[in-house]
């Protein structure tokens, strides 16, 4: 169902409710469509009121002259029933309801809704803003500019709001989407993509029930140039608590809606003031191409601490080459640093051309992908009034630099003025400048995050970040037993060693002769091993008979599996894991293996499918990466089948639509290839369960790279079966 | 050398360089000065004017009718030395300048005053203010308040002072000691203990030189009721390699630096955001007790956001009782969420009491050690002027909750209004209140960190937090050499495997006669055993003898050492180390030790010597303390032998002098007792250059707890040595 224009500019509007006091939304609503009364016919309604504003007021809906194109609602909530039935048979098909509290009668609203192929707003919405159509229904002002907002609450997106209105930062559509009765986020979203006045879209939503869609409009924008910033909870038992207890909605998982953001190009960020600072980076320029930063400060010790900060947030204030250096040192004092950070030592004091030459020199070097100028810049002219003309001139100067085209490398101010004359004119030559170097490098580093963002391709139905198209077979699911495992994860390409399935002493006896010791004997069908006894390794020609007689005695007739032990040297231990996601789908994690895996935690997840890029990407994040490079003098190990296991995992995720688990835990990568020695593969059902009771039994991991879940049954499983 | 009263309410004042030029420092001076001319009296010094701003100008100090108590030198770097000469023969004995750059005279400066006994603050200052004695001798303005600041980087200072004024919190004193030729930050903090106007102390030094004193001082300033926070550079390569080239100081060790905060009760922070934000809570109220919080917000989703981000601080939003449910919920409609976070669900607009009353349920059930309240409020009147009234009554009330001596739990006010009316007034009752949730969380998780800290016990020399005095005895250094070392660390009480010393074969046989095997052959001498084959495990009866032979045969003689073999099953690998800090003396170290202790980087360090809490409580902030307790099923280790262990190798390192670096690694922990099963005691001289490079060597590590220089050479003799 397509989203109505009346959502973004309504040839007509009837504010049901309408009122003159303040303190009620019929106010705010009222006088914000009457503010557009020159683009569109506005009608007020209310049932006591003949006149509201200076208007006149009509008692219902039906009595209009005309079919109003939008009818907002703030009226109580027993009333919302009578008045959308009345508007309906009015001919009206497109609402917004402020009002919320509606309880069960929500089901016969959607009902109604549906029935006449009409479009709702909320309920429980804050309203509504476009800028350009002079179209506010909604609480308080708004500053016109590119910022869109579309929240699942309404205050949070006043919020935001308001941070950006004090930052010169405006919003140029505001959509409160509430409840989402009938119309929801991926609606809103859908519908920006074609909006040319929107430069960054601020998504907050609690619960991403039909991710699938979210990541294609998300992906979308992205594509249409547009950069989005999502805001969610969850990362704490406390905002899990409150979301069931609020909405009803369960919040994902953030390791999860961080693979989904980077799928679709967007970027997760944690609170209102992280979004909008990183969007008034975005307002004003591109994202920097890389994360070499140039750091210039008149203050050693603010140099010092922005270099202290920018690396605390990964970003590079990498040595100069001698050649920038002696560069630098010719414009500078001896005292001067020039080696980054450039520590002007004064001579800003004497030239304050020095900030411009520095920063044009540094821009221009190759050498970085951002600059950012930390100081007393912006306080010259309001400190000593005569020199307001020479910081005036080294701003402009500054401004040419930062809009020329040849030199992509944004400039991030610092001032220690909030807002002085200079400060301003620098904002008006469309530089970024924040009052804190806290702000101006958080939000260099988010701007780029986003800069490094691949544009994601088209995405296609259970596709991951320019993944192959892998078209959900829905290959057949495995039959439970550690034997079909072997042979589902074989079939989509992963290594494992060579093995027999066996039922008796004789027909253990032919496949130990056919294979290599020391080997190792599992019970395949019993699902936790360990406990059971059910594995036993390093058997060899002494020693494994008489093992299998005493497993098959005391576990019984049943599938045994007999595999050839992996013993090679300079092996690291790894777990891959895939978990079909209840809002996102498939999805593939990577992570430090063996005893202390779940200790660490060192995990990366990616919605599946992955690509090899991507997979080798995971593995980038990892901080046990250094020690498949060659850990302590060990020989290097294979990289590159490990990437293989990873892609082959994540395939056979989002193939086979009836699995919901896969785990591959331990593989051993050695210098030549890697091995699965044990897997387990789960379809849907029970886990299912299991995924939703999970949040709430979940310890508490903050600022973890988690997919905590998938980890914590890993272990779990790894304890029981190998 | 005392701290002259000059620096504090000098009688006089003389500034020379005196001018009516508002770029020039001369100008800030004259007029700083002035303004406390009904004070004392204050004298301008300009050679080549008669007046300046309305007053006789002097030619020299020499020609003014008295002896000023304090004299503050703007001229050129050259005038330096004659002014002070002048100065001297006309009996001053205390400087500031601001004036830099002396280069070479800054030595005969020092001479002269130290021969005049006289005192000086900078060269290089950016001035002094004192808001209680009307002494204004800097640049700019300042708001008089609590905070005091102590910075060598005046620029950074004022950085501070600007970010408090915008945010209310005033001065009460200013240093900036720029070079600290005479006068450094330990005299001035020294100076800070019996000023009843400063509440907090902002301390930012590039160097901490001297770092003991400076430990001291913090130590007596916590004593004496006032919070410390020190800024400090050196987490990042830039910063260091910055400092180097802009002053010529190293910086120090962050984990260090933290680890003598902790020893003094002060706290690092960051940014000078960080510190004022925080300085802002310490002002109004004292630290919360603990880290328990409530989370109270008009949004589900402002409160699941800082539920959050308190989760990401450690600070615990738990679920509240069923009996603070209950009483929740009987002043809550049926939509609130009562669990914490709490929801109020509208509850504010219909009656703005509301949140005063889940305020004070929640402050006075002695489940929480603070109280975050997060939205609206603030905003009531500001869009609505018939709630003026309802607002400012339900702010009044949750003033006197702040202020109620009875309820210790502090109220934190996120307010999406920044300066409405009513948020004034909630200043006016003291209660801190932040535009964003990000501030208030950060300033009330740093707050906490303050509260929980202990106030230190009166430093003695080398004595850490609450240690049982060591008094630094010069306990012999031990000979180089394994068998020295096992020597030196058991007189210490560190339990290490029986062992003998043996020179030739038939001492061996012997030897090898009086242990249990499996036994460990180590060339003793040979420092990188591994890397020359000096050590050999597992020997037994039939292996031992053979070992010998081949060992000497190949290495020749020398003191050779056989050990029992710790065998013992369920055993944990951790590392203990221990250094003599270039700028704070003895630390010590305990970490997660293994073959992988170099990735994970899981080490906490505090100053030597530590007492048993201590120890204790820097294994609580080890992630690997988890596999202390029982990992997997394994039986919980002895952690009192470890703790004594941590205690031992810290009074080691603190009592013997010439010791630079001992690292016991690894020390094996079981069920029943520790085992240090290799060690390496080095005495100070060529580690002492060692670690005067590391800074420059060391990779860049961020938000690690590091003891960076000490875990690589572990991790270095380790490889080698085991």
């Amino acid at each position: 169902m397509s989203f109505p224009q009346a959502f973004v500019d309504p040839s007509s509007v009837a504010v049901v409710g309408a009122t003159e006091d303040r303190a009620k939304w019929g106010y705010w609503l009222a006088t914000g469509a009457l503010a557009g009364a020159g683009r569109r016919e506005v009608w007020l309604v209310n049932r006591r009121a003949a006149q509201v504003l200076g208007r006149p007021c009509h008692a219902t809906v039906g009595d209009l002259p005309e079919t109003p194109d939008l009818v907002a609602l703030c009226v109580p909530s027993e009333h919302v029933l009578p008045v959308v039935r009345d508007a309906l048979a009015k001919g009206c098909r497109a609402f917004l309801s402020i009002t919320a509290g509606l309880g069960s009668d929500e089901a016969e609203l959607a009902a109604m809704l549906r029935r006449a192929g009409a479009r709702m707003i909320g309920p429980n919405s804050l309203g509504l803003f476009n800028a350009t159509t002079n179209l506010r229904l909604a609480w308080g002002n708004f500053a016109p500019g590119s910022l869109a907002i579309v929240s699942q609450s309404g205050q949070l997106g006043s919020e935001i709001a308001g941070l950006g209105a004090r930052a010169d930062l405006g919003v140029s559509r505001f959509y409160s989407v509430g409840n989402q009765l009938d119309v929801g986020a991926a609606d809103v979203l859908e519908s920006l993509v074609a909006d040319e006045h929107t430069t960054t879209v601020a998504l907050y939503l609690e619960s991403f029930a039909g991710g699938t869609r979210l990541v294609t409009a998300l992906g979308a924008l992205r594509r249409a140039g547009k950069h989005v910033l999502v805001l969610a909870t969850g990362a704490s038992e406390g905002s899990r608590r409150l979301a069931r207890s609020h909405t009803g909605s369960m919040t994902s998982a953030l390791d999860v809606v961080d693979a989904a953001c980077r799928a679709a190009g967007a970027l997760r960020v944690a609170t209102p003031r992280e979004l909008v600072d990183v969007a008034r980076v975005l307002d004003v320029t591109a994202p920097p191409g890389g994360r070499r930063v140039a750091i210039i400060s008149d203050s050693g010790g603010q140099g010092g601490i922005a270099a202290d900060l920018a690396a605390a947030h990964g970003l590079r204030a990498q040595v100069f080459t001698d050649g920038l250096q002696a560069a630098l040192r010719a414009v500078l004092p001896a005292a001067a640093a020039v080696s980054n950070p450039v520590d002007l030592a004064g001579a800003g004091e004497a030239d304050l051309q020095v900030y411009a030459k520095v920063a044009e020199l540094v821009a221009a070097s190759g050498e970085v992908d951002s600059v950012v100028l930390s100081g007393y810049l912006g306080c010259y002219g309001e400190d000593s009034p005569s020199l307001v003309g020479a910081e005036s001139a080294v701003i402009d100067r500054l401004g040419r630099l930062h809009r020329a085209d040849a030199a992509r490398v944004p400039l991030i101010v610092h001032s220690m003025s909030a807002a002085s004359p200079a400060v301003t004119r620098l904002r008006e030559h469309r530089v970024p400048v924040f009052d804190t170097i806290d702000a101006a490098l958080g939000a260099l580093d988010r701007a780029t995050r986003l800069g490094g963002r691949p544009r994601p391709a088209p995405a296609t139905e259970r596709s991951g970040p320019g993944a192959p198209p892998v078209e959900p077979t829905g290959a057949a699911v495995p039959e439970p037993g550690y034997w079909a495992a072997r042979a589902f994860l074989t079939a989509f390409g992963i290594a494992m060693p060579e093995a027999r399935r066996v039922t008796d002493a004789a027909g253990f006896a032919a496949a130990c002769a056919s294979l290599r010791p020391p080997l190792v004997l599992k019970a395949g069908w019993i699902e936790h091993k360990s406990e059971h006894q059910a594995v036993r390794t390093g058997l060899g020609p002494d020693t494994a008979a008489a093992a299998f007689r005493e497993m098959h005695e005391r576990l019984g007739s049943g599938e045994y599996v007999v595999e050839e032990q992996d013993t090679r040297p300079g092996v690291v231990e790894m777990l891959i894991g895939a978990r079909r996601d209840r809002d996102f789908g498939p999805t593939v994690a990577v992570g430090h293996g063996g005893v202390h895996a779940e200790l660490w935690r060192d995990v990366s997840v990616e919605l599946a499918p992955v690509d090899r890029h991507t997979a080798a990407g995971m593995l980038d994040r990892l901080r046990s990466r250094r020690l498949l490079d060659g850990w302590r003098g060990q020989p290097a190990v294979d990289v590159e089948a490990l990437i293989d296991a990873i892609v082959a995992v994540s395939e056979a995720i989002a193939a086979t639509t009836g699995v919901a688990d896969i785990e591959v835990n331990p593989i051993r990568v050695g210098p030549e290839g890697a091995l699965a020695v044990d897997a387990l593969v789960l379809s849907r059902s029970a886990p299912e369960a299991v995924a939703e009771a999970a949040p709430e039994a979940a310890p508490e991991v903050s600022g973890v790279n988690g997919h905590r879940e998938t980890t914590e049954k890993q272990e779990k499983s790894r304890e029981h079966v190998h």
